[in-house]
């Protein structure tokens, strides 16, 4: 983790099918596209003096070269995995390899879905967790990682 | 929910042993004692112009007629249901049968723990959850819940 | 169980939430509440010439020890376990020391719900069973218990 | 559903090994025989001014059919599907797609008994269930059915 | 059981499919008919002074039905049930109910085969049984009951 | 499998309940009943050079005789078992033991319902499958047998 | 989906694995090649005046970004995910969020393979589904499109 | 742990149903009631210099309680949780945020019972254990506790 | 196996605790003791002109030893291998690789007993089997033997 | 179990791996040897006026062999099966058959290690047992076993 | 395979995270890079004249092409798959479609490790494995490789 | 472990079954004897300056024993446990306390062969394992024992 920087640096990271943000069964995750939502979070970032390198792929191989940039250039991961969540133990390798805090996140609750995301990997290796307000969730996660960071 | 209040009000409920938070397990749980965590909690609920209704108990049936009392008489329900999380079906029916909005909080991971930690009873009816973020946990619980009353 | 009394005596024993019959989830439970219920059931002992001890408790402990009142004060227990139907190994021991006929009751079908409730732990040690019914199980009960006491 | 005939009409339906009644094992299910229970529902029916239409079939295919005449001919359906209660898909569906209420119906209480018995295919599809009343369970099925049809 | 006759009787009884022995995957069960195996049998029969009941049906209800007509009319019961040994609680039931020994008998070693194939729903209730001798199989069990009978 | 004929035989063979096509569950199954269904077989087999031999039972017993039919007088089968699909070793013994091509067909998507229909044990001895197109699956299940058959 | 125009667009998307095809193992999967497939879907599509999107990918998140388009751009999906099919939620969330049909292919029947090959998580959210016809089976997936789009 | 008090102290808790010792089922748990067994314990008690806090309730949250009060106000904990043993994460956790010995003990032998007793929540978290003496067990487990804090 | 010996040898080996035969619950396996039936087994050798190597040990080594020496010297083994038959992979293998038929032999039906003694790790690997039938039981094993060596 | 010796008999059995006890991770196990433990057994004996025969093997079927001479010769069996506990059918069938009493004995607390360790075939068939005392727990077992000689 | 060129060619394929070792958790998989180790394999590969094709890649489709070409490409394939030995059928399929041998290789032994590792896809299609001797297991495998191609 | 000896001492040790090798199914485990092997293995030792102890045996607990005395006096043990890879605790006790290095070894790919062999009680408490290689695979696990020595 970078030390004693005037303003710390964070990832926010999007997995499968959230570029989709807004399109995709809005009725369930809102109107806002993933596009807005990086607007909205960069100016939360603002807020607590944390700048925001906002991503997204929808490959398991991708994602984990992302989490290893995190783990280089950044001080903290904020990361909704999505589906690889349920089946991704790469993912998981990459960030039990990291040194920096990790908060997992979902828009909505995922427990009250199929039996299959009863299976979470990521969780046992992540440091915190927000689920099920929405978009407001990353507000809070935000704020939260500056307090883990401070 | 009632309905336009100057003030709304948002009942924290603690479950079996959070009375002895400060003094168990201090190096998970820290040293904040559970009547200073109400004091905080307080003053948190000033900052979002709730009034806080905070309560701690050990028994399972008590915890049940809290529930009720909350669904009564406030706007909103933070919930730490601790290891009744994982065993009780009667908190999860008094939450079930609940209007207002439901966050469940975890001071700390509980994934990261013991095999029979992972069943969640409580997880499918709440709105919403925080976890691993410590006493700051509550904080953004109290947050995230005036954004869900807003 | 008592012998030659000219009325015999049976408990109504309720468990977590039923005191919020009426109150909770009315489509699934109908309007009539806790209270209404023991009118009718009392009026219904009259026609079998049994005398109604009605009673509900949320707790777990409590229920133990109601059942202990029933073994030793009543000659029949009709008994809704409601949530600790699921999850009560303890309301589960007293049944089985008690010698006097146990009826299981539920207003609902359960295994039309979650699969933690096909778990029924008293089952195995109950006399008899009537379920899915409503109201009208409760008349079914106290008939189906005369019969059993004659 | 026939709507206003002066005499609704209820099948009482009997799965494998329940013509040998009061021959096979009488320690447990008494010692009247199927005729006899013929006689006394019809007796019963009576008093709630229904008619009975009383069968018994050991032949899963068969079961299939008698229900379907249920579905095409009479008002209700009081099932004691024995052993096929925890084996039989297609007597399930074929419960499924009935519009008349279903009564499920055991002489014992089958949870008491073997591994296997624990399973119930049909008990997610009735609308109400008798258990564990012997003989006496039949009266009040039809009481309880005479409930469901008014 | 029948008592002193100077002939005991013994029946046969195979499940679905045995009718199309040496017909159907020869390289396994070999050529011989079930036609032609009855012949055998009753010869080996005559040896032990047993008369022999030779049946076979495809259905489980019929197969329910002849075991309750082994039950009132012979001495003893030699059962390949087939398939229906993985899956019938009905003929289990019918087993279960019989005072006469029941012998299991299959032509080849079913534990060898598909894992369905290990749950067997009838060996808890059978006496003995002999597997995998293929057609000697059959003279083994008559030599066998003749030894149960004695 | 006959050879050479000028018009080869195919069995469309229909399980428990199949009967009430039309009458059970339109919204599911469609209004189509049983016997139109054969009549635009019949048509479509005319397309493919196919007679068609078109059958339906409830029984187990009485499918497995039909599929020893199939096999000794047809040259192909369309095998829709419904139920039995998930429960029946007797029929799937007797399919594996056919000589001829074997297609299994479903209305609708099985995947999507109950646990208990997730265990098929037919897909595992047919040779091919259509399911989820409603009626018109049959033609494709007819042609799909005409090119297997050629 | 496009609504009015003279020919339909129709994407054929293949899993990892599938660009070998031909070249693996051809005593299971023939020896005609993706690329000869291609030709050969065009074809058929011309028959039934749909106009065919050929393509192939071995990535997962590729395979995501692919059904996305084809939700864009196609009036419907024919999906051979191989062994994603067993593994993947991630395209099982991008399938489930399409609005046009969605047919299952699979060139062999996968029931007849190892345990793990059990799991389909597709099946579950596509419309319909065709197995082990070979190459025929994409003739009979187009035919089946036409008719869901028709 | 209090550290060189002439008398060391011992809690010895009960958990539910254990009230009724001596009246519940004799045949298995002896004719001595628990009133009985205090006068027993303290006088084993004497015999180790140990003082003995005897206590026992029916209800969970009660029974955290005084797992509560052993920790502050006793030297080792010889716990009875009876039912609770097997279901109760509340206890659990009591228990192991305690700094003073605990010993496990039983009257019977829980493991010949039923399946759902072999589930033991506490004796991952207890240091000894002591079962199937019935009331002698007591002694030694007074006696071991005894050891323990010598 | 060797090939035209006069009189063919074959091994009837035990395993533990068959040593304790006729002293061990007798009201279970009888009170004729190993030596006894050491002799029995060698006349009814003689009938089917088979020379017997009766051996028994309680070690799972040693009884692998005796499989090789079986396989080097008999022509035939008759295996009861007791508690080893739900545990011991090493004797399964040794049978295994044995050249010469294999007959399992059980006194009693297993499979009425423990949940843990439905696992049987032999049957897979031999021949054929006999259980029930007590002492006459390995009449019927040796002459089965005869059949299977003729 | 002899009857009126002046000086009654125990085995102390001792499994496998138990003979390098002192040597082997003595910071679990402690620094005594099996060889001192002995000596201290003896003289615990003495003071409950019982005459010791202390023996270990590291052999499965040697084990078995000296629970036979336990229950020839000696009043009583204190037994450390150590791993066998957890994977022998062999010396539970051994256990059974005895009728002295049998105390088992874990010097640690097995229950808080490897899942594997869970399973215990001897719970269910010894009279009483004791665990997590260390060298202490064989007093204990030693004065235990002299109360149910009693 | 190619057949006889002065000089054969393996591929030494690596998987997700592996790109980071020696930076990565250096206590588990030590501070060797794998630029280094690929110095260190092509010397390796030197002394039993072999040619190294050294490679690594994130992506799960991306390491199924690169299986494609190490099977058109080179004379053997030395796979450490990483995370998707648990989670990756596609690679399993690709490695099962290739004719080449195939070993398995991990740093470290994972067996040991949690619960999700103990599923290995991979196994069961590879020829030969090397596990837990760190850096030198490459030797060990190039070595092993050299074995299996002479 | 012995610490500057001039040669250091490895036992290689072979558990039920192999005594065998070369005689038992040569298809699988090739022509080589045990004797044979062990002339290898010495000269195999040579080459790396290693003294080999060469044994064999059958019993589980006598490979226990042979464990102890590896550890007592040896530097490194490879060990091919054979069958109770699978099934013994002992010996994974016995290997669990031992503080030489420890490789498994298997001459096949057991991965590859029946359910139960999936199970290894052995892999989490090794060093480093080798399978596969067949004969080679001692060469390799001799040479990586001299890795794990220096």
């Amino acid at each position: 983790m970078s030390t004693s920087a005037p303003k710390l640096k964070v990832m926010i990271l999007g997995g499968p099918n959230l570029g989709r943000l807004g399109l995709r069964e809005p009725d369930i995750y809102g109107r806002m596209t993933w596009e807005e939502l990086e607007v909205r979070c960069r100016s939360w970032g603002e807020e607590f003096n944390l700048e925001i390198d906002f991503v997204q792929d929808d490959g398991e191989g991708a994602l984990v070269g992302l989490i290893h940039r995190a783990s280089d250039q950044t001080d903290g991961l904020i990361l909704n995995a999505a589906a690889y969540t349920h089946t991704s133990v790469a993912i998981r390798d990459a960030v039990a390899a990291v040194d920096i805090p990790v908060i997992e996140i979902h828009l909505t609750n995922p427990t009250a879905r199929e039996e299959f995301r009863q299976t979470n990997l990521l969780a046992g290796v992540v440091n915190a967790g927000v689920f099920g307000f929405g978009i407001n969730g990353y507000r809070l996660a935000i704020e939260g990682m500056a307090g883990l960071l401070s």
